[in-house]
Formats: structure tokens, sequence, C-alpha cells
């Protein structure tokens, strides 16, 4: 089978083609950008696809994103029809995505970033906060990640609810659904984790309206796409008060320019894109697997839902 | 029933004094210094009470210590002998403290120190670390706070041990007990949490000692008690790279004198003494409650073993 390789990196995508040619022998795994025989491609392994780069590829069974979300290859407005697309998912993307949900809903929630301030006056200065319990935390989007990092946070003592599109149950969470269940879902929340994928219908959703039904003083979280949130709404909210802290992971242009006004904002807390980086030698397993199983005609747990766009 | 009130915050003294009052009807409550009939005390309620002052009330019942830890009130060279200490202990001290132990082993475990510093920098730099079943974490003390601070960490992914006295099983924990099961419990641990009871056998066991046990860049978290610490070790360790970071909530001297050292070290976090403030509403009911349940002679169930000294 051959296989075609892209990711903006070069260097990552010589790692990802001698990766995946040791876990797959047998197979002909190639950078995309060199290879000559187009029709022989079977398959895609990609991250951010160039406008028009799978479309050279007449043959694709299927094409494989490195990562959770597929909005980077639904981005492709060249990008053939019709060919099933596979996640890279796994315990590990979820696990780390619990940690990093848990890290910032506490850090927010304990107010670290006026404590560290305080550190840095020399200020004995003791914050004492609700406890969990009586604290409102919410996670929008209870996929693999949400429906996890909504579960941890119930676990930590949270009073947590979750938001998706259809009806789901977590265990702990008190969750909701759909357009009628966007205002109660929101109405009050402390702290605001979004874990939904970028589609039409949620990308700008962080935005003034939304914001403005949180509680005053609220915490946002965004660690899934950069386009879900309008940045210069929140910018007016931290201006306003009614929002009190940000903690960003994703942004509409990666790596954020170097003069974007986040990086020196002193309610905004930035951190590169990893929330939940799959590590390389673990995504390659699960890639090399659901590899061989779509080739085999098994069912691949991890294939997306193209109708839904996510 | 006679009730005399000290802490060193006159304030918070006079509060205390409020509090009980309005809870325990028919019961007559003071501030311990304005006390004349001192024949008539038959309880304390003190946070860290002056040497002499418990000596000065010839019948007292029992000691309550607005707090978990007795060490304060044994620290008392005058304390009258074989007066039993009540501490205050409870579900928001518990829980209060497994969110300060859950918030701050992850703050070392992905590095937020370091991310922040890159923030700073205007530096787009991911920091990858090991997923938490991979990261070994230890908690020393596994009494009400230290037994669930370790089930959550634990719960939240982590490779988790524990080390107590006496041997115990805490589910999901490695359990370590006593001088034999102490280096097994230290080595190799990444980040060390403390949360023993202050005594005779456990000052000072944050030592050079300690510290050179633990994987090299460990990070060390002492939310028990400042003396537990040797100040000049931990600056050693830190100083040799064999400690990474730490984070301290407790201090020899509280508040932290302004010129310490530690208040400007860049591998130190400092947090005033708030791990688990009891929030004084909560305490007022829990001593209310074991004020009466002494009186009727009632199982106390938070009576100190003064035998152990904790
Ligand atoms: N920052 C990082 O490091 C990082 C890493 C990995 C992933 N991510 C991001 O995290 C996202 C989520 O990943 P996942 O694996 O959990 O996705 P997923 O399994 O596809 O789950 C998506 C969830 O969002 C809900 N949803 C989708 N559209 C919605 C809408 N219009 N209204 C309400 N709810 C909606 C879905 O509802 P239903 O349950 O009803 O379908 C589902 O619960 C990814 O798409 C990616 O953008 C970020
Ligand atoms: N920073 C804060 O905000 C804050 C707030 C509250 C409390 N604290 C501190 O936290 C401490 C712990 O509180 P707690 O309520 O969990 O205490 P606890 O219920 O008395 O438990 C103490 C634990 O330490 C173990 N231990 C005692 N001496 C030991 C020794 N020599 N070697 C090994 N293990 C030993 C005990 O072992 P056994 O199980 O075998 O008895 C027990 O597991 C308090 O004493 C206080 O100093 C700090």
């Amino acid at each position: 089978m051959n296989v075609a390789v892209y990711l903006p990196d070069l260097a990552k995508t010589r790692w990802w083609c001698e990766t995946l040619s040791a876990l797959l022998p047998g197979w002909t795994i190639r950078s995309l950008v060199e290879i000559e025989d187009r029709d022989a491609v079977a398959y895609a392994v990609v991250w951010r696809p160039r406008t028009g780069d799978l479309a050279r590829f007449p043959n694709l069974k299927a094409i494989v994103s490195v990562g959770a979300g597929i909005d980077h290859v639904l981005a492709d407005a060249e990008l053939p029809k019709d060919v099933p697309i596979i996640r890279t998912v796994g315990p590990d993307l979820t696990q780390r995505m619990r940690e990093y949900v848990a890290l910032h809903v506490l850090r927010h929630h304990r107010d670290m970033p006026r404590q560290l301030q305080a550190q840095a006056e020399r200020d004995w200065h003791a914050i004492v906060v609700p406890v969990a319990p009586n604290r409102k935390v919410g996670v929008m989007g209870l996929g693999n990640l949400g429906a996890e990092a909504a579960r941890t946070l119930a676990g930590l003592g949270f009073a947590t609810r979750g938001w998706s599109r259809n009806p789901k149950s977590v265990e702990g969470v008190e969750t909701f659904s759909g357009e009628a269940g966007f205002a109660p879902f929101l109405d009050g929340l402390e702290i605001l984790v979004n874990l939904l994928p970028l589609t039409g219908e949620t990308a700008g959703i962080l935005d003034a309206r939304l914001l403005g039904q949180l509680a005053p003083g609220a915490c946002v979280i965004n660690c899934a796409r950069g386009p879900h949130l309008v940045d210069e709404d929140l910018l007016a909210a931290l201006e306003s008060g009614q929002i009190k802290q940000a903690t960003l992971d994703v942004f509409h242009v990666e790596p954020l320019p170097a003069d974007h006004v986040f990086w020196t904002h002193p309610a905004i807390t930035i951190t590169p894109h990893i929330a939940s980086q799959i590590d390389a030698a673990t995504g390659g397993r699960l890639i090399a697997a659901n590899l061989e199983l779509f080739e085999a005609g098994e069912p691949v747990p991890d294939l997306a839902d193209a109708g839904r766009g996510y």
C-alpha cells in the first residue's frame, strides 16, 4: 500500500514517514510532495494539508488526520468528496486533555494568577475562594475529550455542566444539549471550557453574546480551536470585567504572532497548542493500527462522521 | 459552659467569639485574655496559643484546635497535661486540600512555571511532558488530608504512592509505611507532596538526605508545616538541580518575612498558608458541634490521639 504523508513541518513529515514505515512493513510511505506515481497512493496521513494537496491523488481510500480534529482537512476547498477521514484519538490524547483541563480550571478556581502576582510583590495575601462544590464549571462539547474532561472536573468536586449537540449522559455532570439547552447551560457559569470541534456552526461561538451570559467575573479556557473565539469580544469582556481571566491554547494564527496583544495581556494565559499533543510514538502506533484495520475492511471506530462535519 | 477563645489576630478572636456564641446559646464565650473567672473555664478554642495561656485555666475539660494540626498547641511548654485536644477537620478542609494538591502537582507535572516564562518572552515554546500514568508522585502522610489527596492524584491518572506510620490501604495508591518503607517510597519520585503532621519525628524530614533520594529534577510541595523543611537544604538542592521547583504553603515563620530569599527565588512558588483554610462559617459549625458532643459525653471522632502527638 502506498501512503502519502504531509505535515507543515518538514522534519515532522520525515519522522512520520520513518515511524510508519517501521510499523507497517511492506507498505510504501513517502512525503506527499515527493511522490511521483500519484495513482498508486491509497492513503494520506496529514496535518493541515494545503489546498489541492489531497485532490492530486485520484485513488485515495482514506485520509488520516494526525489529531482529533478534522477541521484542518475539511478546510481544503478542493478536498475530494466522499473519501473517509480517520481521526487519531486514543487514551493518551484524552488523558492529556483531562490533565490540561483540570490544571487550568483549578488555576482559575484558586486564582493562581493573582496569587503569583502577590508573590511578585512579596505580599502575604491569602486568597480564599469557595470550595469546588460551590463553583459552577461547564464544558462545551462532550465528545472523546469533553466527556472525560467533564467527568474529571466532577471527580475533583466541581459543580459541573456539559453541553453537546445531541443529549448525552455523563456521570456526575448536569448535561444540556442543542440550541434550547445553550442558555441554561451558560447561565451563571464561573469557569467555561471549550472542547467543541470547529464547524460552520461552532466557529465564533465564544463571542460577546456568550461571554455576557456567564457569571460576572467568569474565566474562559479555550483548548479546542482558535476560530471558536472572537478575539475582540474577549478583549472587550476582559476590559469590562465581565471576564476576569482567560487561558488560551489555540489561536486564529499559530504560532501566535509575536506582536499579538494576547501575549502581554495581564489577564490572558497562553499555552502553545499543547493541551493535548499526542506523543508521536503513541500516535504512530494508533495510525498504523487504524490503517491496517481500514485496509483489512474491518470497522474503524475512529472514522469521522463526514456528514456531521466533525 | 464557659469557653476561652484565643487566636493571634484580635479581630479573628472577636469573630470566633460571636460566631460560637450564636451557635451555642447558653454557653459563655469570651476572649481568653479578657477572662477574669479562670476557674469557670471548661473549654479553650485556640490557634497558636502563647506559652502558659492554657495553664491559666485549672478546670479545662478539652482544648479545641482551630485547624487540623495540634502541633501549635503541643508547642506550649506549659501545656496542661492530659487535657484532650479536639481537631477541627471535616469535608470542606479535605476538599480544599485535594484541590490544592491536584493544582500544584499538575502545575509541576505540566511545567507551568516554565510555560509562563515562555509567554513572558513571547516564545511559542511547546513543553510536552509524559502522561500522568508515567509520572511518579508521592504523598507523605495518609491521614484525613493525605489519603484523600493521594486518591485524587490517582484519580487524575498519576502513578501514585503514599507513606504513613502504620500500614494503610488507599484505592489506586501504592502504599508504604514506617522506616522500612521510606526509601522505597521515595525512590525515583518525580513530585513529592508533604502532608505529615509536625511531630518530633517529622520535623526537618524534608532535608538533603530525602531530597537526594527523589528523581533528579524532582518537584516538592510542602503544604503541611514549615518546620518539616530544612530551608537551606532545599536551596542547595535547587542550586544543584536535584530539585527543579518547589511550592511552599507553610514556613518556619509566618507570614514569611519580606526579606526571605524564598519570595524571589525563580524556582519557588509561594502561597500564604491557604492550601486548606477552613472557611470560618463551616469551621464554627464543626467546633460548636464537637463542643456539644464532648460536653454531652458522646464520642468525638475528631479527638486527637495525644499519645501519638498528632
Ligand atoms: N488543543 C489541543 O491540544 C487539542 C487536541 C485535540 C483536540 N482538540 C480539539 O478538541 C475538539 C474536540 O475533540 P473530540 O475528540 O472530543 O471531538 P468529538 O469526539 O468529535 O466530540 C465533539 C463534541 O462536540 C459536540 N458538538 C459538535 N457540534 C456541536 C454543536 N453545533 N453544538 C453543540 N455541540 C456540538 C458533539 O456533540 P454530539 O456528542 O451530539 O455529537 C460532541 O459532544 C477537536 O475537534 C479539536 O478541535 C484540541
Ligand atoms: N497548609 C494548610 O493549609 C494545612 C491545612 C490543614 C492541615 N495541614 C497540615 O496537614 C497535616 C496533616 O493533616 P491530617 O488531618 O491529614 O493529619 P492526620 O489525620 O493526623 O494524619 C497524619 C498522617 O501522617 C502519618 N504520620 C504521622 N507521623 C508519621 C511518621 N513519623 N512517619 C510516617 N507517617 C507519619 C500518619 O500515619 P498513621 O496513618 O499511621 O497514623 C497519618 O497517615 C496537619 O498536621 C497539618 O500540619 C496544613
